[in-house]
C-alpha cells in the first residue's frame, strides 16, 4: 500500500506519532462492516514493539468490529479534518453507516482489514491485545502497531515539522472545543 | 491547600486537563522520600469519578513510592518548565534527591501525601486503583482522580485559555523536542 502522501514509519519511532498528544480516528472493520470514531483517549504504551492504549466506551459500534476482527487503525486527524472528527464523534455506525454518509474517503489497511482515514497525517496499524477484565471495567483496549504510516509533509525523519496550518495535529477538550498543536522548540 | 495560583476544578471537569494530551509530571511520596518524574503517556480513563492511566516504567524511583504510598499527582507543566520536565526526566530519584537537587518548589497535596510541584497549570491528585498483572507486565496504572487543581491564568470554567505563551501546556515527542499547544478553535 502507498498513497502520494503516506510514507512508512520505522515501527521504533511510530510512537512519536501519539507522544505529544493528539485526538484520534479509530476505524475497524469486520463481517462487511466498517465504521470510524473519535478517541481523544490515548496514549502511546511501549516503544520497540510499538505497543497504543485507548480508551472504547462500550456503546461505540467500532468496539465490537475490534473486538470481531482484533485489529484497528488509530488515524491522525489534522485541522483540515476538525469538522470530520466531530462528525464521528457525534454519530453511532450502529444507526448509520458513517463512511458512507460523511463520505469519507478510506484505503484499505497494509497489514489489517481496518481501513485507513484517507488525508489525515499519520496511521497506525493495530493488532488488539486482548484484555478481557480490562475492556470490561475501564473501557480500555491495548494494540500492538503491526505498521505505521505518516505524510511526509507533516512528518518525515521520526519529527513533525507543520509548515502548513491545515496539517496541524489537533487535540480535543470538550464539546467541539479543540486546540492545534502549536510552535515547536527544544528543551533541556 | 490554597495557593495564588491554584483553584480548584470540579471533579467532573477534571478530564479536560489531561484531554488535549500534555505531557505531564508525575510526583509521589513514601517513608520519608518524595520524587518527580516526567510522563509524556498518560490520558484520562474515565468523567466521573475522573480517572487516569499513565505508563511507568520499572526503572523509575517513582514508580515504587506510589506502589509504596498507593497515591500520586499528575502535575501538568508549562512552557517555562520544559527545562525542568527534561532534567527531571534525566536523572533518577534513586541515586539522588531530584526536588533538593534541582530546587524543585513543592507544596503539599490537599488529599494525597504526594507533593504538588509549585508552577505547574494544573495537578490532579490521584489515588492507585492497584492493577498488579497490568503493572507488571506493560507498566500501566490506573488512578482516581480525588482532587483536582488549576492556575486560572491558564484554565478557569472549564476552558484552558493561554494568552501567556509561557503558561501553555508542553508536549513532548522525543529527545527534549517539544511542541507548545497552540491556537484554540471550535469545530462541528
Amino acid at each position: 500500500m502507498s498513497a502520494a502522501n503516506r510514507a512508512p514509519v520505522e515501527l521504533a519511532k511510530a510512537y512519536r506519532l501519539l507522544n505529544h498528544g493528539p485526538t484520534v480516528l479509530v476505524s475497524a472493520a469486520h463481517d462487511g462492516r466498517a465504521n470510524v470514531m473519535a478517541a481523544a483517549w490515548n496514549m502511546p504504551l511501549d516503544f520497540d514493539p510499538p505497543k497504543v492504549a485507548v480508551v472504547l466506551d462500550k456503546s461505540t459500534f467500532t468496539r465490537g468490529l475490534i473486538e470481531g476482527s482484533g485489529e484497528f487503525v488509530l488515524n491522525v486527524p489534522c485541522r483540515a479534518q476538525a469538522g470530520l472528527t466531530v462528525a464521528v464523534g457525534s454519530t453511532s455506525g450502529r444507526d448509520e453507516d458513517k463512511i458512507a454518509t460523511l463520505k469519507i474517503a478510506t484505503a484499505p489497511g497494509s497489514v489489517v482489514a481496518a481501513p485507513l482515514v484517507e488525508d489525515c497525517v499519520a496511521w497506525l496499524e493495530c493488532r488488539r491485545l486482548p484484555q478481557p477484565a480490562l475492556e470490561a471495567a475501564h473501557d480500555l483496549f491495548l494494540g500492538e502497531v503491526v505498521a505505521a504510516w505518516a505524510d511526509p509533509r507533516a512528518f518525515s525523519n521520526g519529527r513533525w515539522h507543520f509548515d502548513d496550518e491545515a496539517l496541524r495535529t489537533i487535540h480535543h477538550v470538550a464539546g467541539g472545543a479543540f486546540m492545534a498543536i502549536g510552535e515547536a522548540f527544544k528543551a533541556g
